[in-house]
């Protein structure tokens, strides 16, 4: 009997390719296909949907490992750092680095949540609109859990429902799907949510520049304005719930149409 | 007779605080209205919404002058440079060096058009998300013209109709507006658009490095999937309208809801 060919699944990430998130990720995956990543060099949160366009971009194989390794259904694990941001990454990966067109791609696990207006910020979500650019299926994930010692693979159970069921079920076309997981375990079920309005506050914290002068850091705290409503990602995420936000690559804003016709806008 | 207030005006760019298309925005501004420019020390096309976390981020004042200069009407005008992003620009402009909050944020002109997807990868709409973020009505303009001796002041008139109508009229909450100018003058006229889909092709340019190794560049063409359809940006441009294409921050694909909950994503 011939083997079914396993999915091909192209990771990336914004904490760069060693972080704790996409290691479990890899390890959560591992049993589901053949996995590529290529994944920054190091932490870029924050970058969005940037590319790199004033300095040149190079990527390094970084670690392979071959499929059904002592007799596993594992499949294959190549893994390559990049020095771009994570869109250069999957732009990279499907120029250059996939034996084929993947069959998903994914980004994350991000280290902190991307819910609400965040998700426009967030580079792990940028993976997820440049696979849903080149029409593949896409998903993005974080967590609410910060920092490095996090145990990701708890997440293993709902990570491998959403890939799988996306893997046979594939996605709406242009859209992509933004999950996020609350900070405590276990969860009480997972919700489909609209995206949240927030934004943040306090912004930037300054310092004096040992030589003189000033510099700042971005910093801030969020600010949510609806999440009191039960049809937020935000609100799921505050009351124990996976929130999966589908998100369009068509942002506009149809019914907003007849109000600048109706204020002289076209002509 | 008390003179009214000026209206207060925030620009930004992702071509550099000295771009042709910001000086040409500056000028054709002048007549409306107080203005203060934070924008980038130099180029960062394809900023998307980032935000600058690994290094600190400062700014510098270039350039100031006091409003009603020998007997104009003209506002004010305080020009920052800073070493961030598009976003960080808006940011730090709303903190530190505005006196008020503005009544208005614009990014642009962007040498080049932001039109259908490529709006995803572009700091200057990047302006428009963050200033909109804030609840301020925001705008992002952009032209197919590229070059820096374009003469940008042509789009005097468009420029001033439509930030004189945002500034009247206001925008729906949560939208702003996406304005593409097509590269031939005089114009056919303005649409109200939706923004086409599309993606790039060959987006890697390979260089060997004079000491061993490769490293790329992003390039590539873009390849539309819908500029034959009417109701597309892309259309417009390419058949010598205005494409005014409001965009809104809520990217959730309502319409996928069904869909996610019949196939087993919920529960």
């Amino acid at each position: 009997m011939k083997e079914a060919k396993k999915p091909l699944i192209l990771l990336s990430n914004d904490d760069g390719f060693d972080a704790t998130g996409i290691g479990a990720l890899i390890k959560i995956l591992r049993p589901i296909g053949d996995i590529i990543v290529v994944a920054p060099e190091g932490g870029r949160s924050g970058s969005s949907l940037s590319i790199t366009g004033t300095v040149p971009v190079k990527y390094n194989k970084e670690y392979e490992e071959e499929g059904g390794k002592e007799g596993s259904d594992f499949g294959s694990l190549t893994v390559y750092s990049c020095s771009g941001t994570p869109c250069d990454c999957v732009k990279m990966a499907l120029e250059f680095l996939m034996p084929r067109r993947p069959d998903i791609v994914i980004g994350g696990i991000n280290h902190g949540d991307n819910a609400a207006t965040n998700a426009h910020y967030s580079g792990t979500i940028g993976i997820a609109i440049e696979g849903t650019l080149k029409s593949i299926p896409s998903v993005g994930f974080s967590s609410c859990a910060f920092s490095n010692e996090e145990d990701f693979l708890r997440l293993d159970k709902h990570i491998c429902h959403i890939v799988k069921n996306v893997l046979k079920n594939g996605l709406p076309e242009k859209v992509f799907l933004n999950v996020n997981f609350p900070d405590h375990f276990p969860f009480k079920g997972t919700r489909i949510c609209r995206m949240g309005m927030g934004d943040w506050v306090d912004e930037w914290i300054e310092r004096d520049h040992p030589r003189g002068g000033k510099y700042f850091w971005i910093a801030g705290s969020f600010k949510s304005f609806d999440g009191h409503d039960e049809t937020t990602d935000i609100w799921a995420l505050n009351n124990g719930f996976v929130a999966i936000t589908p998100i369009t690559l068509d942002f506009t804003a149809y019914e907003s149409f007849q109000f600048l016709k109706d204020n002289g806008f076209e002509g």
